[in-house]
């Protein structure tokens, strides 16, 4: 009797997050589901490109976490709009949370919606929220075999980002396997290797977020 | 009617763990659920744990995970007795899963069976395996907040490890603000600073498995 269950959920899920995405199209918003382990780097990937595309593109922000408020208070710092929502000790963001989401933010001075998901590898994957493109943020001090561990994440991807290629010359991390590990799952999306510290690669990233049309 | 269902299936999952720690006690092994972030180093501190307690200690292990058998092998290396389980994109490891990799595993020889569970700080938290001791290990580069945006998991922990703390020196990590954190939440379990890399702090953490009786 649980998978019919699980089937009902996910189809309701399914058409609230179609019902997001006409809303975002209708006001010519681009929203990127971004998922991650915990601590891979998400809010400081967020905060980097809002100063990336300053003056550029308006950036809004979803902030998801199971409890506190601790990264939507950093992005407010910076006058962007955003919205937290706490699931709870739910373990991914699920549609109809974002859906409330949408309804607090000034859309039409919106052009790119960042959802910072909960900070997990696995349960995200299944969720949509009426994004456009998904992107998943790894980090090196993870280690190169997490697209092994976790495939399912890394092949739905659109968008990948490796963070924190400033801390590679502590760490025992191979990025010819990590590439190759990514490759095998995930041959058409981009990999964007950055430090959120230093800024190294931040541009490119931020140009590719500016290509994407609602 | 999702309740219901989900209490049914969390009954079921306690029941059989109460029968894995029956087991477990009947063959006088103390086991330990190890949760963590993907990447945080649960293997790393394995490795570690087998190196430290060489001839104290007979231990086994129970590696979770998605897919592969990476860490398996990693630790069949070492000639200790480990099974992979795969949970096949299941985010936590359950108490039937356990119950199947006891059955594989040479009990009267193993003191300590360490459960790497899937590297996830959300849905391990909910389900008891047969256990003694569930410990999370958190890490540096994961920052600083973990504990405040995931207190359920530090909350339920015995013993916490926070590992790679060699990196320090070149991570914004606020140990007093990580340490404050986890005590708003957990004023009993012990604290063990680690570092898989260089070893320090590695006999504190052996020690007090050393004086965990079955």
């Amino acid at each position: 009797m649980e998978l019919p269950v699980l089937e009902q959920i996910l189809g309701a899920n399914d058409q609230i997050a179609l019902d997001n995405r006409e809303l975002l199209r209708a006001h010519g918003v681009v929203a990127v589901n971004v998922m991650a382990s915990p601590g891979a780097g998400k809010t400081s990937l967020i905060l980097r490109t809002i100063e990336a595309l300053q003056g550029r593109r308006r950036v809004g922000v979803v902030e998801g976490d199971l409890a506190g408020r601790v990264d939507a208070d950093k992005v407010a710092e910076t006058g962007t709009p955003v919205v937290q929502i706490n699931t709870g000790g739910g373990c991914h963001l699920d549609a109809p949370q974002v859906r409330w989401a949408l309804e607090q933010l000034p859309l039409d001075r919106i052009d790119l919606l960042l959802i910072e998901n909960v900070g997990n590898l696995v349960c995200p994957t299944g969720f949509a929220l009426g994004e456009q493109v998904k992107v998943v943020v790894a980090s090196v001090p993870e280690g190169h075999d997490k697209p092994v561990k976790y495939p399912g994440i890394f092949a739905v991807a659109d968008g990948l980002v490796l963070n924190k290629v400033d801390l590679a010359p502590y760490i025992d991390f191979d990025a010819g396997a990590f590439r190759t590990a990514v490759r095998a799952l995930n041959t058409g999306a981009p990999l964007f290797e950055v430090s959120c510290k230093t800024g190294e690669g931040i541009a490119a990233w931020a140009a590719w977020l500016e290509g994407l049309h609602s």
